[in-house]
């Protein structure tokens, strides 16, 4: 989790929301990385887990991430969570909670429902630095905006 | 739905379950396609409905695709249909219901949920055409699958 908070961080720096993400093989060994990029990239399908995912598709050769974990600094939002259903990820431990669009209790748990897979779920790793950056990002954009 | 219907044949001739997806512009220009590629890109968010909404995010230089139209071959799944969340698509047309993984309303109603967007959607349309696509596929797997 503490390289997936290095790319929140990465992220708030370019102005985007910050949220990182990591992908762990089997074997532990990092196989995929990913950061928001929605507004940088103008893509509305640009979030950290997604750019994780598809890298680590592309370094196992497979669509299948079975026996994966994946770290990620907010809690997935529907699209991330049926990426992570979608890849058949093992495992997903997430940071802070997302009362907006969290699917993993928050507004609705996706992986409950009957799409046939199940990852370990494992939230509030490391939650107070993944809160405190979410936090800080928020209070500076709108201490800029009354300023303006 | 014409034009998606050609590209999950597309797909289909590629080994790939036939999924195609359009886009149109609040002007009614087509603006994003996309088929299914998890197979042939060994990636599991290759989903039609996941490039088109890239291809129009590009297009429009916007993630927000307000006014547009998507055009899908197959009921979404919740990476999908998440997708069309957080791109604002306004309005959703889709084929073939999709019993496994469907998220309007075969497994779930995802936009039913407290996401705060909620686009038309409209099911069935031409889905005598896109139902035959996928019979006829998975007949045809079925059979080669038998004869090896």
């Amino acid at each position: 989790m503490q390289l997936a908070l290095a790319l929140a961080k990465e992220a708030a720096e370019d102005g985007e929301v910050p949220v990182g993400c990591v992908i762990a093989g089997p074997d532990g060994a990092v196989i995929g990385t990913g950061r928001n990029r929605r507004e940088s990239d103008s893509d509305a399908t640009a979030h950290a887990e997604m750019e994780a995912i598809r890298a680590a598709c592309s370094a196992l050769g497979s669509w299948r991430l079975t026996g994966c974990s994946l770290y990620v600094t907010l809690e997935p939002c529907p699209m991330c969570a049926g990426a992570v259903i979608n890849a058949r990820v093992s495992r997903l431990y997430y940071g802070a909670r997302e009362p907006n669009s969290g699917c993993c209790g928050s507004v609705l748990n996706l992986f409950m429902e009957r799409f046939g897979f199940e990852p370990r779920i494992e939230g509030g790793v490391c939650e107070p630095a993944c809160s405190a950056l979410l936090r800080s990002f928020f209070e500076t954009r709108r201490s800029r905006e009354v300023r303006l």
